[in-house]
């Protein structure tokens, strides 16, 4: 029996602001950094000891799995950053505020743009202000992989290959892991790991900085699934 | 032209306390943290963009890197964390008073466990509490691998390997490095790198929190060494 625990990264500036936040790379709010540390407690607490962690390239993520490891006394195990585990890229309304883009585009355009598994957000162009196509860490991409805005659906298709070639395999050798990332690229995760449906998936909210755990067996199957609270 | 930055870990609780650490798990002090923020700063201000970090897998070290890397923003890079980086193992010393130790076995001989290349501390058992041979971290490694105690010799013996493996590789290759770890594992890397003799080590002294810039050409010779600060 292997365990997967998934954690949403704790409240971020950018939540506080209310604003579209996407690939942008803002920092945890004070509660957010103290709902990481909160959250490795309840790991400890837990008695839950990780083989593997897996993060995004983005700070909010990261600095979460590091209060989660430091708080459950293993900042040590070994640790992998990847793009794939990114949120959701909200293109064009990347940084805006989200009661103002109600305003501009009306409130049901916005819902559907949040809510909706397979509708693409207005698109941000490759060489405007902000663009993934001018950050360090995308270096190394092939530049059609580099989104200029992503719904569920696509946030799914690039979660998938990293799950499918790094994690399960981890899992399945009964290896316990750990994976702090994001509001979407997790619902990504949860929905293929639970086979749920396109129109209930957008209905599954993640708590920011509280521990889910899947128990599987040896055939990655969910035996178990609870929250750490 | 490959940059290489090494960082000594900013103060730990056991300097403080003047006991010998070795593999030990202590923490960073409070100035220990600033000392590392410090050091990003540093970074930042020099303009330095790493392709790579790597630490140990100890506490205050991997801290340390984090603390560094956030405050130069570039806490998203690829990090890898090895047991061949931790501080030189201190036997039965670790954990014990220096003073004290001193009182106990004599001035002239704490100095030549602390100061000679070749002589070895008082072992610890694999059986005594506190035993990295029973420690989660270490559970891979071939026991044999696990000392009971080291001198600098021993330390650079298992330090190089991993240079030669995974670090001279990356700079060979024009890639930038951050190395965060020990006073004792940094000065092991020092001593091969600059070819410096048996005798003559012993009189490097690396400031904890202080980066070491070295430029290497493509032959991985050293063009040039800095201190930031």
């Amino acid at each position: 029996m292997a365990k997967l625990v998934l954690i949403r990264h704790g409240q971020s500036e950018w939540n506080l602001s209310n604003q579209f936040t996407g690939w942008v790379d803002v920092d945890l709010s004070e509660k957010g950094v103290e709902q990481a540390k909160n959250a490795g407690k309840l790991i400890k607490e837990a008695g839950i000891e990780f083989d593997y962690a897996f993060t995004s390239v983005l700070t909010r993520a990261i600095k979460t799995l590091h209060y989660a490891l430091e708080e459950s006394d293993q900042l040590w195990i070994p640790e992998v950053k990847t793009w794939r585990l990114n949120e959701r890229h909200y293109g064009a309304l990347q940084g805006k505020n989200k009661a103002k883009a109600a305003e501009k585009w009306g409130d049901e355009q916005v819902h559907i743009w949040r809510r909706s598994y397979d509708v693409l957000p207005p698109l941000l162009d490759a060489d405007a202000e902000g663009s993934a196509a001018n950050d360090r860490r995308y270096a190394n991409l092939d530049p059609r992989m580099i989104p200029g805005g992503e719904n569920l659906k696509v946030t799914l298709e690039r979660v998938i290959p990293f799950w499918e070639d790094e994690i399960a395999p981890k899992l399945l050798d009964g290896k316990n892991v750990i994976i702090a990332a994001h509001g979407n690229s997790l619902r990504a995760l949860s929905k293929y790991i639970e086979n749920i449906s396109d129109e209930d998936i957008m209905n599954l909210e993640m708590a920011t900085g509280e521990p889910v755990v899947y128990d599987f067996n040896d055939k990655l199957e969910v035996q178990n699934k609870t929250k750490l609270d």
